[in-house]
């Protein structure tokens, strides 16, 4: 990491860890895990939802694109300020450390034995992992998680765009939550 | 139109004509109408999430951009060629062919008597209006609506980006189909 990019990434963790703190008792106890999201226009999308269901929090990881990037706030249209988030270099060990606090680690995958994501009772304080857009979740991270839920496709393609997919995904948690 | 294009528009349009023919009886009752969506991503990502949910039929008004476009074809991902769509220069005779029909017509938009997406009963068949990423649907479209939902924004942004709001809200209507 060049000099100045170090110094304006180190602004922008410790404003966020400001707002982390502002703000961590009044959001929803949902967690995102994303791991090698290679759009940075998805990891935009994504922060724009995830302050619309005001997340707990969001963990970039591996070679997913994290704040300041023109191109993440172009599409997140100021969200990136609102929602606490992290940047991790492998997804691995936020999984352990989220699953030892008792939180749901569900993961977004088509697997042999994914339930529809409607279907799914979640419990809450739940993570919900999201990978590559064509390759999906890691093998390694798939194996961190213990549950495994898909959204069905009924035409051709077989997934959706991965932010699309998120908010899918995110507004059911927000449902059941609610419930 | 230039005459190259024209001809090139209509070939996608007579295989289009073939395509509605072929799965008319075996789709999902729910339309879209997209009115003035400016973005060809944002067209290309909601065509891909139309042809997941197997949509009846998507409408593009407007200056809503349509194919044969390689913006839209780079994020649909061969997703044009299986949902049935149509060009329409004003959304307004859309929603009055839609309603004469007896499709409940629902524009998804904030505005004072919205109801929440998930606590609204859809009747199905059903039509989504989706309007501008910024500007929202036109003042002369909602007049044609008779039911307007949103969705809930908990942060600080207004709204989602208009592809993952109709995933969402889609997705919403396949649960309440499938119950």
């Amino acid at each position: 990491m060049k000099s100045m990019e170090k110094l304006e990434f180190e602004a922008i963790y410790g404003r966020q860890r400001e707002i982390n703190k502002k703000f961590g008792d009044h959001r929803n106890p949902f967690y995102v895990v994303c791991e090698n999201i290679r759009s940075l226009f998805n990891v935009g999308s994504i922060f724009r939802t995830a302050d619309g269901l005001r997340v707990q929090k969001l963990y970039l990881c591996g070679y997913t694109g994290y704040p300041p990037r023109k191109e993440i706030d172009k599409v997140a249209l100021g969200a990136v300020e609102n929602v606490p988030w992290e940047y991790r270099e492998s997804a691995v060990p936020v999984l352990t450390e989220l699953a030892g606090k008792g939180i749901q680690v569900v993961a977004l995958e088509h697997t042999a034995g994914s339930s529809n994501f409607q279907e799914f009772n979640y419990r809450f304080p739940v993570a919900v992992v999201l990978g590559h857009e064509y390759e999906g979740i890691t093998q390694e991270t798939l194996d961190c998680c213990r549950e495994y839920v898909e959204i069905p496709m009924a035409g051709v393609k077989q997934s959706l765009n991965v932010s699309t997919a998120f908010g899918v995904i995110g507004y059911e948690l927000l449902r059941q939550y609610s419930m």
